[in-house]
């Protein structure tokens, strides 16, 4: 079992950031070659997902794509007026799973790990677990 | 690999429920003190999420939200009439992995475990299995 | 650890097609009794979701429900045209994790294992992990 953190600072009140390459960069910093690992989002305006990254429209579109579902302007009853970034997030779900081959995460061609943001800007944290395996 | 399961009894038609220390409490019980938990809800009319457990109305608002954005007078096909239930099951999702740190649940400072119900009140049970390591 | 894949030929636009039997086949070909298993699908215009087998309705009401909510006419950026394909992969997520007594997903009494279609007919393949233990 290997255990870490990650940090990282948004910049946009919503957006979806590419993490994969500093997952990735932290797995090899600890010799991890192959294993399932878990990726874990303590915040509660904020997700995870795992999308297209080819085209930077995409992550845009996603978010763009929450804003018309989510109603932005019902009259929610949480006083810091961020219920739709919750919303969202629970949407989006705070984990996910990947799983880890010569030290490369195993996504598929045009996939790549995202944090959500969507009640920012804010420095934000992930926690991520491994199960390491030969 | 240490295995369990809970039980509990919904009030509302659709409400979330905090089994954070209900989840703790059976962890303790069994001795956990470091590990990857992961519970899974075998029911089709309910998820899982972890949100904001501070202010109780970000879960009515998650409700709210999740009213608003399903169609919930659409003509649909399945008879039972509860199939704005099974899309709201499958937008929270039916189960979550978090970590276990010292017996406690490694959640963020405002995140709690929820139960989401979506067609109560019902008695629902709950799976977890957790994989253990020092 | 034990590791696989599996590939599916999907045959509509939108579509959930039950891949229980196929995961379960699988898993006792590779002589596995116990364990946690993860299943990660490598598209990002598709999804997996757990959600009611019994009345086929339930799977076409879901893909309905999504149609309604996702804005499938919506000015969005990516070329391709398929955003509200994309937006639903995240919605519905990228893996699932369920645990495996006696050979068998242990699922709720109406769950079944979906892979969610949403921009076929593509031919595709899913990964899966498991971790074993008695």
């Amino acid at each position: 079992m290997i255990a870490g953190n990650l940090t990282l600072t948004t910049k946009g009140s919503m957006e979806l950031i590419d993490i994969t390459a500093m997952v990735e960069d932290r797995l090899q910093a600890a010799g991890i070659t192959r294993g399932i690992c878990t990726l874990f989002n303590p915040h509660t305006t904020a997700g995870l997902t795992i999308n297209e990254g080819a085209d930077p429209a995409v992550r845009q579109d996603i978010i763009d794509g929450l804003r018309t579902m989510v109603p932005m302007d019902h009259p929610f009853r949480h006083l810091e007026g961020n219920s739709p970034a919750h919303i969202m997030a629970s949407l989006m779900g705070s984990s996910l799973t990947v799983f880890i081959e010569d030290g490369r995460i195993t996504l598929g061609t045009w996939q790549r790990i995202f944090f959500c943001e969507f009640d920012g800007p804010r420095t934000r944290s992930l926690h991520w677990r491994l199960i390491s395996y030969n």
